[in-house]
């Protein structure tokens, strides 16, 4: 149970890039981050608008001087102060992502990222390379991953509650661009611009959400082929699709799909999870996390709930309040963002054995997603047709 | 409102092949015919053992002398009889379906079959023209298609509430053949022998059921292309298949997926539909059938009940019972038998303009599952690739 | 599993009194006797417009001379017949519940009534008295009792599987009267009119449906004590109530509640039962009839699902169809009227073994609920006090 | 939509009473305070005991020398100092809360305070004499009432949606204490010691949050009587009641019920509140919040969204994340600290106008808690009757 108790001896000395005024995923980061004191926000980058952005991190506490017009003057400048930052975290478009984080861990940082981490696997492993020689963590939100009942599919599975796994069902498929909205929303209109939001808009803005799920809670699945066909309903988001369905080949002989839709008219979220195994199925929904549907078939189906004494120990210990009481996205970003400090502690501490046992989202996950796109958009660009995955 | 009175002058005598004493599917059809007077059941080849089939029908109150060994001495005795059958129902396994509706139609009777009618499109097509010649029906059982609000649904999107029709999801997905159960239960064995069931197993014996849903909601798509994939998760099934995923293009630029699963394991049925427009999603689920979930994009989300005045009338007009009151499958096949008897009526009386006014699962409805099935099976047998609908 | 064979060896003769063209009740009750041969309609006095009731007798395939002007005329003339009626069911407005019930004993007939079987106790014990002497069943038409998951719940609770039982929280609660709809709707105005519906509206129209639910399922629980208060918030309906609340003491100590409202804007039925034992409690809700939930305290809570292996014994007998399909408030009637045509056979054959075991809402369930409304009413209509059961 | 930025001058010093290491009831108080920098925790007597207290408090980052061995030593302390404390929350157990309280308005500070407030009416009036006196706020922790669309519900109750409040149903009904749990668990223990829990144990602890609730949606109900019955399922709780039954009318006619329960087993939680009028109802369930049910009588069940468009403004402005993504209790919490903030900067500024558009439990909220629990209290000892509202 967490308390609020800081974990580190301080916290980390943290700043942003991005996530000015008007970004929600801004405040989420922030929020998360600044919760239990595991992170201090004493500088930021926060908005392309210089001045916008100092107004901005001064409503938020940051001294006036530490708000910085760009990311380079930020890492340039804080590299000087004995007190300078150690972590960042980039809200920015998409387009922006790799190079801020080059420069962040060329410039000692740790680094966390919105996801997609980049647009090319290429991109992604030079990241990697580059935070290996800077022994810098880089983490990406996916930020779903930390609701505690994931751990918990994780756990149940790993013990074999389901069976031999067969097919992982999976889709993020919401309404709120049936209709071209972008058009006349500037702060919209980038996600279907390929310049700014890379090479796919569904595929990579939702469909690797429950892709990471299902990496969480399924380690040792591995993609062989896929199959990717997409479409853009409305037509000025072209070639980028608003719909895409993948279905995928796994080496162990299961079988994945993922529906990725933001024309999905009247649906809220609609982020499922469920994994079918021989013996019993789970299943899980962003829009009710603290439910878990456990089906073992030839018996009545099951609910379990964020929380109670039945869980594994390892989706009890991050619960901030009893069972019963809703938690919502927050602690799930909550959770990761305290792991992100444990992962950012031990790796600066030098120590492999506590930094093996932090789960999550991390370079990894990162790659592992832009390369899901990657050979994704190959499929689809091809006819739909089924392609080794590489 | 449905309340018993009989429809016709005279009940239509009616005969059935298969559906024998432990038959659950014998019982909802006979349950169906004999609700409101519309069939009289009158004679039967109820059962592969004559004695078995002969004892079984006098216990539902048939003569003795009409409980036959088999169909074809069925089919010829009655033929002599002035009150001889004028309708049959088969309920026998999938691959005897074909030569049983052909004599039938030869014998000069109306037929109502289960689904599937039968394993090719050149063996349905031939029973067309039978029918045709012998001026008949032929009703085919997709008795999901009875609800009511299946008939509101299509009204709605006859109607323009969805807007333009983007994606169509369905899926038939249970979990009660997660093992292999036919192993020891010689009356689900059948049902993965491809000679008995075709040359599909989840594609044909429920794929088929949505799709039919889709037919009856969107009379106007058209299928382009598909392709499908399927699996054999217990070994011993194939080539038959236990799980199938098919895409489909139609020629308006919409796209449809079917899910096809008998290894859902803990789900009950998981027969679904989603029609998603520009506008809104319409949603229905056969577990749940009197409800219907509109959801139009910005607007709460409205859950339709069935029965309710502001529903349109021609889904109104089947109730048997006041809005709240739970109806089940056995009313949807009640509504079906229902329809069969008008259209056999309309049929005999030559009222062709009445005819074209009742709307059932008819010879079409036969031939279209049938050709989805096999141009699924090509796709998938050549590597799950896109193929030409043919 | 049901299969339509006969259980009897001749179904038994039938006729009724009320339920004409217009009645949904009688079309519930038609569809329930003659599901599977267990009774023939060959009699009835449908309407008070006797000529009305002559035409649609006809229609339902009674012989016109068997189609009578009043219940006396049809008593005493089949009673002169060879082939004459054995039972009758009564489906008129309340305030005739009693006279019709009486003669149909006096004339020998076994019967089956509406709820409530009558006005008071005392008429409720001269129907026992009359019932014994004839040595005839009567039925009380309690249909929510029929579906298979009562069964299920009481077997539970026999075994101990909510530990000992503390709370029985019970309501019916519909929307369909929240406005004056009788104002304009003869056929509804009766329920309003104390000379005809009797000296309550919701606690006997509505109210009665779940507390006889808890009676099956919690035999020995008996009412010490309790208090009721109602209201008539549509005031021409006063001093009939359209909300009332009741509080029940159990000589075990557990305690009661029923809810009994037609003014619950919005909500279809709402009728529900939910039992609260010391290890756990059962909740079913009247309209998902096939669902169950069992909820120990401290393990996830169980959807049980109509049909399947893991149910006990008796809760599985009476299914029409395989688990997953939804079965409607027809099956519950149906199954019903089966036990009454077991009831009335064994009743003639005199064979009391066979009588005790089959379980039906019989005479005592009538008079249960018309001593429940006559107590709820006295504690009302004095301020709604605490009042001893009587 | 809030994202963080300070909405006042400077955060608010700010300590706690109570609230220790096990406390979760004290995170969510620091999680809320802090979230936005509204408040700023500089002191604290966290616990009981002063060592295992100050050692926590330094975990939080308080400074050593601000962490208090007491309330009294606190406050002493802290009015010595310019930077002191200008605002405490008491989270300590119920028999306590007066005594704090009391003194925190004698030192001139601002108070939020657990509820129950006090045991007594007379005691509660003492205290709103207290601060009206030293011109003070006292905030009451009715947490769930901060949920966004409990102000929907205020906002389209006030407009007229529901046409004119008939009913208030209300629970609260968990099954955590189904068993004694608390022989065994110390810090649970004092829930049902009458010297420290007060009067009552579930109406005061959880029947009063849906009460409350109702307050918020329907300013204008008065009860003019109740009614109330309590049970003590474990005998050793008496006379303490873990399970409540209670009626009131209110002057405008209306009639409410509040079912209180802490034995409920298998229920999470079981707070609900359904306020039913002539024209429609409105639902909502306090562990799916960010939905509302509102049912128009004859029209679709709608289900609405938190941070969807079609809400009224005022239940949006709180918001965080848009809609789709659930909000938890912590959110909820956090809105009811932003608005104390708010008031405490109001009062402090001596702006009268700013004070009445800002809406939160206050002393009239807590009052209006404790004046229930003694009625309920006065009609259940009196053996359950009707008691006019004093």
């Amino acid at each position: 149970m967490i308390n609020g108790e800081m974990q580190l001896n301080a916290p980390i000395r943290w700043a942003m890039v991005g996530g000015g005024r008007s970004s929600q995923i801004g405040y989420i980061h922030r929020s998360a981050a600044l919760r239990d004191s595991s992170f201090q926000l004493v500088a930021g980058a926060f908005d392309i608008d210089a001045e916008a952005g100092r107004q901005f991190g001064i409503r938020l506490g940051v001294a006036a001087d530490r708000c910085y017009p760009d990311y380079k003057a930020m890492f340039e400048a804080e590299a000087r102060r004995a007190d300078g930052i150690r972590a960042v975290s980039v809200a920015t478009p998409n387009g922006t992502h790799f190079e801020i984080c080059k420069a962040a861990l060329l410039a000692g940082l740790h680094v966390v990222c919105e996801k997609p981490l980049c647009f090319t696997t290429a991109e992604a492993n030079a990241l990697l390379a580059l935070a290996r020689q800077a022994r810098k963590i880089v983490g990406v939100t996916y930020g779903y991953a930390g609701h505690q009942l994931i751990e918990q599919a994780r756990q149940m599975i790993a013990r074999g509650d389901l069976g031999e796994v067969r097919i992982v069902n999976m889709q993020f498929a919401h309404g709120f661009h049936s209709a071209a909205a972008e058009a006349d929303n500037p702060s919209a209109k980038w996600r279907v611009d390929p310049k700014i939001a890379g090479p796919s808009y569904v595929l990579g803005d939702i469909g690797t959400h429950p892709l990471y799920l299902s990496e969480v809670m399924l380690p040792d699945l591995k993609i062989e082929s896929l199959l990717c066909t997409r479409q853009s309903f409305i037509q000025s988001r072209a070639p980028l699709e608003d719909n895409a369905f993948t279905i995928m080949k796994y080496t162990s002989g299961a079988i994945g799909y993922v529906w990725s839709c933001a024309v999905n008219a009247g649906s809220m979220h609609g982020q499922k999870i469920r994994v079918i195994g021989s013996r019993a199925s789970l299943e899980w929904w962003d829009e009710r996390p603290n439910q878990l549907s456990y089906e073992v078939q030839g018996q009545p189906a099951q609910i379990l709930e964020r929380g109670m004494g039945y869980l594994h120990a390892r989706a009890i210990e991050d619960d901030r309040i009893g069972a019963g009481h809703p938690e919502g996205l927050f602690e799930a970003w909550s959770n990761l963002y305290y792991r992100y400090a444990l992962a950012i502690d031990a790796t600066d501490r030098g120590d492999a054995q506590a930094l093996r046992e932090i789960r999550y989202p991390d370079i990894h996950a990162g790659i592992d997603g832009v390369r899901w796109v990657e050979n994704c958009v190959r499929s689809a660009d091809n006819g739909g047709i089924w392609v080794k995955y590489t």
